[in-house]
C-alpha cells in the first residue's frame, strides 16, 4: 500500500479561527493520530498564529511537507496577509480565496490527496469577487460537477444526515421537494457510503415532512405523495431505504443503531439532531465529487477569534475523515 | 403540611399499554419513589393485567387510596371491559372514556390532586362518540378553558419544549405563526414554570422558524417579522425571553444549559429534540389549566401491548412530575 499524497487544509478566513485551528490541528496530528497536511494559506497568517512555540515551514510543493510535517507545520504561501483576528478585511479575503483556488487545483491534480477547507465568510469573499454561494458550489464548479449534484452530508460521531433542501426559507421547502430530487441525492449518498465509508450496503432512513409522517395524507400529502414513492424507487434500485419516517422517533439511540445515514428534507430536521449530538466534532463532507472535500462544520467564528477559545475537534474530525475516505478511494 | 389527596391515573385503551403500565408505576411507587395514586378504570382490565402477583383493591373513593397503596394497586372501577391486548374495541373504548371522564371529574373536584392520563387511540375513541381531537381538548373543555389556551409542554430530564404549532402540515405552519399566538402560549407556559415548577424567573429560548433563524431575512422573513417582535413583547411584560434563535444551535448541552424552555414553532422543532434526549422519560403536560394534567408521551402502542417489554419511564415520570406539580401548586 503505498503512502498517500498529504491532505490540503485551506486557511479559511485569517480573521477567523481558521488561522489557529490549522495550528491546533497540527499539534493533535503530531502523535500520529492524524494523517499528515499541509496548510495551503499566508505563510505570514499561520506564522503568526502559531507564535513562538509552534514552527512553521514554507513549502512550495505538498510532497515536501510529509518530511517536514513531524517537526514543523508545513504551509504552501499564497502570499502576505495581515494577522487581525475578529477583523476581516478585502485583503484577508483574498487571501482566503486563492488558498481555497490553490487547494482545490492541488487535490485535482493529486498531489493533495484530499481537501479540507477552513472556514470563510461568504459576505467577506462576495466583496472580492467571489460568484458562489458557498465553498462547496465553488469547488464543484471546479471539478466540473453540476451544484445540485454535490450533496451535503454531515457526519459525527453518532450520527450521519444529508439535508434534501438546504439554506432555503421553511416555506419553500414544501413546493422543492420532488420524488427526482430525493432519489437524486440519496443515490449519490448510498454511492459515496460504499466508495469513501466502506459501507457495503449502507442503509438510508428516509425523515418525513410532516408530523408523524404525515399519517397517511391526514397531516399532510408530501410524505404519501412524494417522499414514499422516492423510498420505492431507491429500492428498486436496489438500495436499502426505508420511510418516511416519523422525524421525531427517528435519532435517539435505538433507531440510530438501525441505520447508516438519515435523509432529511430540510435543514432544522437534519442539523438539530447532528448539533446536539455532535456539536464540536460535526463535519460537513461534499459527496458526489471526483475529489475527497471535508469541512469543519462551523463558521468564522471572528466573536472568538485570536482568544485561544475555538475548539479543534471538528477540524480534527475533518482531517481525519478526509484522510481515510481518500485511503478508501485509493486502496478499496 | 397537609398530606395532598392522591393523584387520578386514567386506564387508557384497555387493548393498549396503559394498563400493564399502571401496573408496573405502582410496583416502582411502593418503595415511596412515587405519590400515592388512584387507577380510574375497568377493575377487572387492571387485574388482569396485574396478574397473579400483584395485589388490585377495588376502592369506592379516591380517599381510601393512600391507606390502600402499600399494599395493594387501588382502583376505582368504571365498569366491566375485556382486557384483550392489542386488539382494541368499542367496549374497550367506552371503558377509556369512562376512565378519562371520572377522572377529570375527581381532579376537578380536588379529590384527586392531579390527572396523569394514559395513552388512548383517538380514532377508537371517535368511534364510541369522542369529540375532541385529544384527550389535551377535552380536558380542556371539561374545565372551562378554550383549547388554544391550553398549552402543550414536552418536559423530560433534559429539556422542556413548547411547540406553538401542533398537528399541522409543515406547509401550514409558517401562516398559522402569528406574534399574538407566540406571545399568548410562550405566556401562559412561563406563569406554569413559576407556579407549578417553582421557577422564580422561568428562562425562555425562541427558536427560529427558518434555517439560522433567517438571517435576518435573507432565509424567510418570518423571524424579523413574526418571531422578533414576540420576544421583544414577552420582554416588555417582564418575562426573561430571548430569540428568534438558529434552531440547530439550540439544544446542545452548553446551550440548554442557559434556559428553562424552549419554545419551538413546529411539531418536529420541538419533538426532534426532546425525543433524542428522553426517549424513555417524556412527559407531556397541559399547561393553562386550573387543574394539574400530565400524561406519558407516547401512544397505546398496540403492537406490543400485554408482551411486557412497554417501558414504565415516561409514566413513572408523569406521576412524579404531576405529584410535585400538585403540591407546588397546594404548598407554593
Amino acid at each position: 500500500m503505498t503512502e498517500l499524497p498529504p491532505l490540503a487544509l485551506s486557511m479559511g478566513d485569517p480573521a477567523g479561527v481558521g488561522p489557529e485551528l490549522a495550528v491546533q490541528a497540527w499539534k493533535a496530528a503530531r502523535d500520529g493520530a492524524l494523517p499528515p497536511f499541509v496548510v495551503v494559506g499566508s505563510h505570514a497568517v499561520i506564522a503568526a498564529a502559531a507564535g513562538a512555540g509552534v514552527p512553521v515551514q514554507r513549502v512550495s510543493a505538498p510532497d515536501q511537507a510529509r518530511a517536514v510535517f513531524a517537526e514543523a507545520l508545513p504551509v504552501i504561501d499564497v502570499g502576505h496577509a495581515a494577522y487581525t483576528p475578529g477583523q476581516p478585511d478585502d485583503a484577508g479575503a483574498r487571501a482566503a480565496l486563492d488558498s481555497l483556488t490553490l487547494a482545490i487545483e492541488l487535490t485535482r491534480a493529486g498531489t493533495t490527496s484530499a481537501l479540507v477547507t477552513g472556514p470563510v465568510a461568504k459576505h467577506q469573499l462576495a466583496r472580492v469577487g467571489f460568484a458562489y454561494p458557498g465553498q462547496t458550489e465553488c469547488v464543484a464548479a471546479a471539478c466540473g460537477i453540476a451544484a445540485d449534484a454535490a450533496v451535503m452530508m454531515l457526519a459525527g460521531p453518532h450520527l450521519r444526515v444529508v439535508p434534501i433542501t438546504v439554506h432555503v426559507p421553511l416555506a419553500a421547502v414544501p413546493q422543492l421537494l420532488t420524488t427526482d430530487l430525493i432519489v437524486s441525492r440519496a443515490q449519490i449518498a448510498a454511492e459515496a457510503l460504499r466508495r469513501d465509508y466502506g459501507l457495503a450496503v449502507p442503509r438510508l432512513v428516509l425523515a418525513g415532512l410532516n408530523p408523524h409522517a404525515g399519517e397517511n395524507g391526514r397531516m399532510g400529502c408530501e410524505d404519501r405523495d412524494v417522499i414514499a414513492p422516492a423510498v420505492e424507487r431507491l429500492r428498486a434500485a436496489g438500495i436499502s431505504a426505508s420511510g418516511p419516517h416519523s422525524a421525531d422517533t427517528l435519532f435517539h439511540a435505538d433507531a440510530r443503531a438501525t441505520y447508516d445515514l438519515a435523509v432529511c428534507m430540510y435543514h432544522d430536521q437534519a442539523l438539530i439532531p447532528i448539533k446536539l449530538l455532535d456539536f464540536d466534532e460535526g463535519v460537513n463532507v461534499t459527496l458526489g465529487l471526483p475529489i475527497v472535500r471535508t469541512s469543519p462544520d462551523h463558521g468564522t467564528a471572528f466573536g472568538i477569534a485570536g482568544t485561544g477559545t475555538a475548539r479543534p475537534g471538528a477540524t480534527i474530525a475533518a482531517l481525519r475523515m478526509a484522510g481515510a475516505c481518500a485511503a478508501r478511494r485509493a486502496h478499496g
